[in-house]
């Protein structure tokens, strides 16, 4: 089913795409380039990946289309190993040709030729609905672009700046208050109308136990009090394998943090900026999610309580993307956005979850097993790619994503 | 409260310890001594370890008890952080003082020192409770003793014998029938009544939907079926960690298997054997259960739903550890025993789940991240330890279990 | 002792320098910026080191002189702990700020400092060996760059082209013949007469044994016939060291060769090219070459052999660096060019040897252990760099230097 | 040519394997089973080893001799490529069976069966001398029995004891002198009169330059003073993999040494010990001892120039392997004995060396590679074993043997 009216259709296209270039018109071809680890693409693989997904699924059955660059169906292919063989994932960052610049000749070929093919009405159904999931799939590499350039600039020793922003003031959030959510049979999931990936249905029915839920995130205050009170050196706080981490790499504070002479900064999209108590806490990990709940006397809502308590809420949206922001506001009463929020949940298929048939099933299906739900959306997720049921994911190490927390408690 | 009469509770101490030393007994000084991998233990060190749980959480605390030496704090304590400092695990295959002999003086005296205390009557409530949980304890060391000197012979290049057992004829399983289960609302975890685990409850309401779940594990003959169709070749049935997995290592049949001119055999407990077709299939992972399911059409069971099917199965109980034959039986109807049947459910808390003060509370709660329920029980598990609520739980990739599988579909 | 005149330093620093700019500027911003392995360095930074190296033992020294930016000396230093911290090595593909532009200027920026000090004449004598050094290390980067870069290009899948060059005719050598030296005492080492490293001298006498040695290096079809003879899976032939290393990483040829339906390839600077019977062998490890020796009943000579040789040839250079051919040519009498001959002479210091004081002195002394001594030079060894007395090193198992060998027999 | 008389060889052969027996007798069956890491093996490796040598070597060949038991032959090869294929080394640990009674009966077995031969005359001339070789590999074992021992009883945490000793008053040693040694062409290398491994030759000349060398080896008070003066925290004064290995690995000291409250302990054969003063210095890497001598001014020796050192000295032997002790004695004038001495020399043939056809051909040989030579002998380096030509060599990280070093200067 066609979600997107076609004329519609065009014009998100056209504007997603040229959003991915606004954001990575401001790194220079070697920033571009570089691989900071190996779960982080470079700049200019994200640009052809994006790509290469609309010419690999859509465009490559077009009667008359020439495949830009045959070599690209390797290097581009990110997983699917329905569509063959490609380059291993930790060395991209090698390939240093194709470049920055033939990268944007690739991206202007598909993007004619699949633009052409949208106004000239002459797309299946099931291709435009093609056409509008690649659109979203490019929406969740801009947030990818911007969190794994974040990681390659915060590696740099001296700070580099992604965008100019001004210092803004050290400001406190508002106390946290209790909502209370009813328990009893509710529907969850995705229902169908407008666009959603397949991980977030199907809708269905579970059984939810009465609950409270905290009014907004956990902030950097509610965290620096963490801190103070050794929350990093208090083994009972911490899952094994979580405290396990702890120690290998010595977390002492969320990544990016930095303390000298008792001030706490962190690096931004902006530069190193002292860290603002009101902001949401960003980029920690499952693990230190998990702790701080612990510690807090609370715990993480199950993502189904998540789900109900935020179809709930009036004013959903905080800080999206905003190119010339990329960081969180102060934390407030909206729960999609500023930071992703990690859950109790381990990301697992819905009753009745199929993957659609072919390689595009592969987007989500496969990677249900050891990873983390997190809901809302965070400062770098583009504006509508945020949705109520959308389950993003990671592993519980992970903490290069926009990752926050916000408490529960039974 | 105390569960077990107190003069039973006398006699389960004693049997118990008596079945380590019997299971421990066909091993020599040089079997007990090695580890062969980060994951499993010495012989000598359950032994210990087994010992140390009821001298560090109970006798300790008795007037007048002297511990028998207290290097043995840090030697066997396994993974309690409020106990102190602990050898490193991995390396517990490289203490090799003290020696076995030593081990046996050990025992006998925390036995002693136990056994004169409960006969006398002097313990209190929480005391006997220890003491019953220190039982249940040593007898999962029991079935962790028992997989631990099978990964270790199983490494040996000559296939060494633990126990003598006459070889079965190849015999079928019965075809593979499926019974219906009614959903609705169901209660499932343990209710409090007698012996349980922390993790086994609160008892908690979950909504079921109607689903099917089969008459009787997969059987190698299934197995040998999926292997024939190439389902260690095939990308699409796997999980993308699990697909990574096969690689890397070179699955290509359950662990202990080998194929040699066209004919499987497998290393048991009495040395290698031919695949007999009616077994049920032993020593998968959780990656190749859940690639076998998506292979057959079916899915695995819940943890919930597997708890809900097995309460209504008459005969529940199949082979459990038998000394003399530490070997699975011909699948049959029974879901407790045999082996563990990996579920579809994230090891994670109950709703309401609290582990118990103090260091004791480390047994279960901490290591809820990443690992998956298995349920049911095995030819490896003494009589007594099974219980329909029962969580086991282990990583995805491991393979040194008894675990098998049964299929579910909706 | 400054050892060359004036005038012809400025000369010689000017030409250093544009060559490198020349290499370089055959690289695109990309291409410049990753690292394809820890031993390797980004083309940027051999640009930016070299400079770093005039601007850190030299020019920081004069009065009035600006540091271009302080952050340099940390970015850019190699490894002179006599300097202070450093980034670290394996991360230098992830440094793409400063870029391939900005490194322009700074290139820039130390050249017109030093060539207006040279051209005043104000520099002391100490400060003008400092830049004959200088243009030295230079040129020794300029080799490694090119080294680099093919090992970089060559882990592109498709084979791209650092520079074009038409496909040569498959030529034969000349048969190997051999030439006596007698033995006696003999001086070896650089003896002070022109510029030389100082891992060179000092110079010393010897006792050498009456040797022979081969009139040519080995040649692709000396190595095919090694091939053909299974030299890579007879374990006789090897060192320890090297069988393992042959297992490890399945090694069948030299680096970058490759076979398809019979046929040899091998990727050059000039793309994926068939292997020349004639040409040197190139990309071996003293693994291979130790073990081709024992295959031919041969062995490597000494350096100290070599160099002797080496004296006695009327004709002693063949292919040194042209930059638009970066490629051996076919095998003549020439000991100096071509490909670098592994010798079986442990790089150690010679009797004397003393490091110059201060960071300059680290050049070369800390590393004599565990690395193998290599004479010569070879066809990415810039005119003027190369020398009799010459010692370059790799260890054993390198295979990404411009690296072959010569035989010998007593 | 057999270089012993028969009768004597016969003793000998007794002696030799009636030492091992002793010296393993003092460890447990656990003690023997464990492999502390992969470049040790456990006791009862060496137990069963030592015997196959003379099996595979000698016994199998002869008629009517029956292996002990096939699998052996797999079990026990250390590293012979030419008798097929063996147990991979890191994995020696886990193989706990057969246990040491069942090794006992193996080394009567084959000891039985040599000796008979012996005693009846029946073995060729070859036979014998592949005999006496044989006992001189299990000497050579003795060495590597203790070594590895004290290796795996200092991971234990609470220092155990293998031979109890009384502690001794701490001393301190004599003055350092210098001694002089003229220049010239000198020989060096075993003159094949008597035993000597294939390594030692062939004798030749070489030209040594005059030197002057230590009187005694380097002590430990020496070496408080090089720690003193911050010789672990220095970088000018390590090689540049030393350097590394220093960070690494955390080096404050030599291995087994530990300071509490200002005090130094090592551990010991006999448990932990204070350090004694005079005592040579022990267990240091090959980089200490060149960073000790770059920081006191002077330098390791060649092996040449250490042997032709040590063939001046009038009482050449220190303390060698005393069962009760298994320790060095305070340093002085002998220059074989207490600790083997680091030289300069990186461990390669001599001019025509030609190692022995065959398997046994692999015995030195193909080790000659990224190894440094020790010379002398040392507390636990068997009498009889000890020679002025013997060539040791380990790894320049290595710790574990009994590692010290004497100074030279030119």
């Amino acid at each position: 089913m066609l979600l997107t009216a076609p004329h519609d259709l065009t014009s998100t296209f056209t504007s997603v795409r040229a959003l991915t270039e606004t954001l990575a018109g401001r790194l220079s071809p070697e920033d571009q380039t570089a691989q900071s680890m190996p779960d982080a693409s470079p700049t200019k693989w994200h640009r052809a990946h994006t790509s290469w997904f609309f010419e690999e699924f859509l465009l490559s059955h077009q009667d008359g289309y020439q495949l830009y660059d045959p070599s690209y169906r390797y290097l581009f292919n990110s997983y699917y190993e329905a569509v063959g063989a490609r380059h291993p994932r930790p060395q991209r960052g090698l390939v240093t040709r194709p470049g920055a610049v033939e990268i944007e000749h690739y991206r202007e070929y598909v993007e004619t030729a699949l633009a052409s093919r949208l106004e000239a009405g002459s797309l299946t159904d099931r291709e435009l609905e093609l056409t509008e999931m690649g659109c979203h799939h490019e929406q969740q590499h801009q947030e990818l672009l911007l969190m794994d350039a974040k990681h390659l600039l915060a590696g740099h020793p001296f700070d580099p700046v992604y965008v100019n922003r001004d210092v803004e003031p050290d400001v406190g959030a508002a106390a946290l208050g209790w909502r209370s959510v009813a328990g009893g049979i509710v529907a969850v999931g995705h229902d169908g109308n407008g666009f959603a990936f397949d991980n977030e249905g199907p809708r269905h029915e579970v059984l939810l136990h009465a609950f409270e839920i905290a009014d907004r995130a956990v902030t950097n205050d509610d965290w620096l009090a963490f801190i103070a009170d050794d929350g990093y050196r208090r083994a009972e706080l911490w899952l094994s394998d979580g405290w396990a981490r702890v120690q290998a790499e010595g977390w002492k504070a969320p990544a990016y943090w930095h303390e000298q002479d008792g001030q706490w900064t962190t690096f931004t999209l902006s530069g190193r900026r002292p860290v603002r108590r009101g902001e949401p806490v960003c980029h920690v990990s499952f693990y230190e999610a998990d702790a701080y709940a612990r510690w807090a006397g609370a715990r993480l809502p199950t993502e189904q309580e998540w789900e109900v308590a935020a179809a709930g809420v009036a004013q959903q949206r905080g800080q999206l993307l905003d190119p010339d922001r990329c960081h969180p506001g102060i934390a407030g009463s909206a729960m999609i956005g500023d930071v992703w929020e990690w859950t109790a949940s381990a990301y697992l298929p819905y009753p009745g979850f199929r993957p659609a048939p072919g390689a595009v099933g592969e987007y989500n299906g496969k990677f249900m097993c050891d990873q983390h739900v997190l809901r809302g959306a965070s400062a770098v997720t583009p504006v509508g790619h945020e949705r109520l049921t959308y389950r993003n994911f990671f592993p519980a190490y992970a903490r290069w994503a926009f990752s926050g927390l916000r408490l529960a408690r039974s």
